[in-house]
């Protein structure tokens, strides 16, 4: 990863306007699919069974997200993800609240196991509850170090083929190449609800044109943290950091992607 | 429409804050409310079938949405037409994402057929798309531009009775008095997710308060154009765009309504 | 209530981060999920039946809302509500538009009679419609002053035992040691929408550190209003007003702390 591709993937979303579809939480639609715009992708979010498969069809790259899960739901998103794989389209995972019930580690466990995804994205403590390695998730909110999750991230990633990206403070990208360490970002952007749910959003619009979904996931986490930096020396807390945040994106020039 | 009569129905609706009720997406909630507040709306969302009689019975318009639709949403949305018809209150109809999946073109043509509504609101693939002409929908945006649907949108009205308003660079307000073209607006609210969701919002009170629902889609669209230029005019990009288009709705004065 | 005891229960929220579970309505649910980030605490956000007692598990408060309300919803409200009681945890109640129909207005004193809360948060129209006391609820928005609902809201605090609190110009808490008033605020304030649903998502924060529901009621609905003023400051409209009050909910210091 550097400057040069980091800026060549963004060129690229901004070409193409990749549709990338998303069954995620109620709580952040709004802000992901905001996100996805500024980069230059097309978000569409659905999640009727009904349309399920269709909907898959016109898609090039799948986010699922469990933030809020229920039945219904969840079986949408077995149907996405197995429309997905038919397809041939990188699934972008996150596990939000992975261990704070059993139902929703269950959960995320079976989608995992039922389609492997290109890209697992959680903070430390989601990623060690998904292999059970002791994290303790407190909400949504992880109560571990980015760094404490690599060891699981690394056998998360030989169990599942998926890259592993472990977020906060520094994110690790783990794949079969190896681990990329991204430390752009700011500490303010953890007050802001969802912006690890738009990471995993930024995920699936790097991965929706490139070849390579460690690449992508390591590019997308970049430019999230330089968003979220240009954001934060312009912001006075985290609400005008959320707008800010929007804007860069949108405005983001290859002078800007310094890593 | 000129700018007296845009200015009057403004007020009429600062005046009385009709009660909007809508059935909407999880994507737009938010800022559609906000945007009939500062309009000078009451608006109210809610989607259980036990209440929906009631619901519309408190309202004096109502807009169906249906970008993220579901069989017991896709029930109230019935119910609630069938409600506002029977009560004699206008009725909005936002055909998003129309086209990408056989179910949502179905649901969309079931819903038309059984209560037309006063005002149809969609992009010119959405159109198209109701009336199977061809026009493919690309997820919720556009892949055509609005005065390929002008035909389409006139045979829409022909067997609908419906005004058909096709939003776009231009816009196409197309009723029984002929086809108003409106073209106050700028690019950069095609990057803000929603904003299409937000003008069917517009119409809905812009109806609530007029006799003649041709006159009020226009004047909707056209204010909604003027609130969009003031914001751009103030922003750095569709984050800040977001924020300064509520407030300038809130602001609008006589001398803004220019067309 | 004075200005220490205010700060004081900020500064505990600030530092323990409390775990505010909200079963709350599809509008707000960002909004409210940013204003318990910015002032300290973690929000979580989840409605399965089949995680409602763990996650109430990981919770120090508790926040239902029933704006958007359906079936399986509620079922979880219930289920919810039950957990916090066998777990101790406060409960905020917040009857978003008791009184609009008969669905709502039943589902709302079931609630409160299954498992009385802590703390009922609601303008004029909802406290007096959950007593059937002839307010008439106009969707969302109150159609009476919060004065009118004070005799109601004693009578309803005598019934259930819970923290009344009614908002409006002057909010009235009414407990067992008497009615607090507050008139800290901005008129703006209403016109933004699902800030009623924000000020009872503080309510839960202020009592999950707290020993008495009564002060903390009263303290967050001081702070809610500061924080207003301060945003309504530095705001052109409504759009500005919702971005910089989660800044000075953020931001808030001691000095800020008048009442």
């Amino acid at each position: 990863m550097d400057s040069a591709s980091i800026w060549a993937t963004v060129q690229s979303i901004r070409g193409k306007a990749p549709v990338v579809h998303s069954i995620t939480n109620y709580v952040v639609m709004n802000n992901t699919a905001n996100a996805l715009l500024a980069i230059g992708a097309s978000p569409v979010m659905a999640h009727a069974e009904e349309e399920m498969e269709e909907m898959v069809g016109i898609a090039s790259a799948l986010v699922i997200n469990i933030g809020t899960l229920s039945e219904g739901w969840v079986r949408s998103m077995f149907l996405a993800t197995e429309a997905a794989r038919k397809k041939g389209i990188p699934i972008v995972f996150d596990p939000v609240g992975v261990g704070a019930t059993s139902y929703r580690t269950g959960v995320a466990r079976e989608l995992i196991e039922a389609v492997p995804p290109e890209i697992i994205r959680g903070n430390a403590s989601e990623i060690m509850a998904l292999l059970n390695a002791g994290g303790k998730t407190r909400g949504v909110d992880s109560s571990a170090a980015s760094e404490d999750a690599v060891t699981t991230g690394r056998q998360l990633h030989a169990q599942s083929g998926s890259v592993v990206c472990i977020s906060g403070a520094t994110d690790y990208i783990i794949g079969a190449a190896g681990v990329i360490m991204n430390k752009t970002g700011h500490p303010m952007m953890t007050r802001v609800t969802g912006l690890g749910c738009t990471a995993s959003a930024l995920c699936g619009a790097f991965a929706a044109v490139s070849a390579d979904p460690f690449a992508a996931a390591a590019e997308a986490m970049a430019v999230m943290g330089i968003a979220g930096q240009i954001a934060a020396a312009r912001s006075q807390g985290p609400g005008t950091l959320q707008v800010h945040f929007i804007d860069a994106l949108y405005n983001l020039a290859f002078e800007q992607v310094t890593i």
